[in-house]
């Protein structure tokens, strides 16, 4: 990112009216961004094309991203952030994973949840995109893993850690890993088609994970 | 693909020194592809460049494939059945998973190698490509699945398979699925880059999964 885009500035550096505009340029610019690349595939998207459906000069966007990717992320990141505040949470743009005691209960409800917002066609193509520039391109794919998947994955972390403490879960287990049980099968349906994604599915993963595949 | 590669053709419709020939373009090509990704990025490698690297006119390429990444892909195709042969396997490109009776430690094995690989300097940047491109390309992310991951991933269903006749995994489990518990962190942490490789790594993930993240 060439320089921090304007929500993330002070916000007393810019007068109410200029700050609106520059919010409202904003959500244009990531608008553009997801329609164009699900519209005519990412890489057919250009910087130009943004600004154009936008309704800016290119030059803003250049202000504040150095590139298409970098847009796409930061489109992501405030659509969470959008969801995030729709939930009514005052605590920044990650929601606490539902913790009613009953772990297994507790992650089959935000894993169908994940499965409906990958099956959103809306979003598929530039998510997609992004990811797939995330695996190629080592810088992107940090800000990507940094800004969007990570914070995330710490929920994951957090609800395991709740239920080591309620005996739930191993004491001994590193939640971080432990988590991924969970969450990488879906993920590697999701980036490699490799399977279909359900509810049946990722209610299937967390029975197996938390019992284990061995008898007992 | 345009049309099958020399190799897939039956060896009586061409004369020995033909298809000498033509199997020493086929693998010049496969190796300019490889060679060109790493040393220019994926992006900037044209179907002309490879044919320039590999000595070969341009309409060779053309006639067996239609795009690089379908020559990438059967250039991964190709590696795996080298290394099958190496290992003496007459049985086609991919051999079985070890089965020592301990399914733990043959898993363990398996992943250890697997980690080695995708950790091999050589094929980094072109194997990354080819999983990116099969992210946002349906069709060839369905063709990298099927000559490519699918064979692999059935080599662990056959030996959960084999360790569900041995009573050493529970029988009632679906082995796609289960394989998934061992396999998917491992791809996540490649594609995604959430978290290093290691042995101690996916040993960690063999023996979550195997045990089960509850108290027993």
């Amino acid at each position: 990112m060439a320089t921090k885009p304007p929500a993330e500035a002070p916000a007393s550096k810019a007068a109410p009216d200029a700050k609106r505009r520059s919010e409202r340029s904003r959500r244009a610019i990531y608008d553009a961004a997801l329609s164009l690349v699900s519209e005519v595939g990412y890489g057919k998207v250009t910087i130009e094309g943004i600004a154009a459906r936008a309704g800016v000069g290119k030059q803003t966007i250049y202000r504040w991203w150095s590139s298409k990717a970098e847009v796409l992320l930061e489109a992501f990141v405030d659509l969470g952030e959008q969801a995030a505040e729709a939930a009514g949470e005052e605590t920044g743009a990650y929601a606490a994973l539902p913790d009613t005691g009953d772990v297994a209960a507790d992650l089959k409800l935000v894993l169908r949840h994940t499965v409906d917002e990958l099956l959103d066609p809306k979003y598929d193509a530039p998510y997609r995109a992004l990811a797939a520039e995330g695996v190629v391109n080592r810088e992107l794919g940090e800000k990507f893993v940094e800004k969007l998947l990570e914070p995330g994955l710490q929920l994951y972390v957090a609800r395991i850690e709740s239920a080591q403490k309620a005996g739930e879960i191993r004491a001994d287990l590193d939640p971080r890993i432990a988590m991924e049980l969970f969450v990488a099968p879906l993920a590697q349906r999701w980036l490699q088609s490799t399977g279909p994604l359900s509810h049946a599915y990722t209610d299937t993963v967390v029975d197996y994970a938390l019992r284990g595949l061995t008898p007992r």
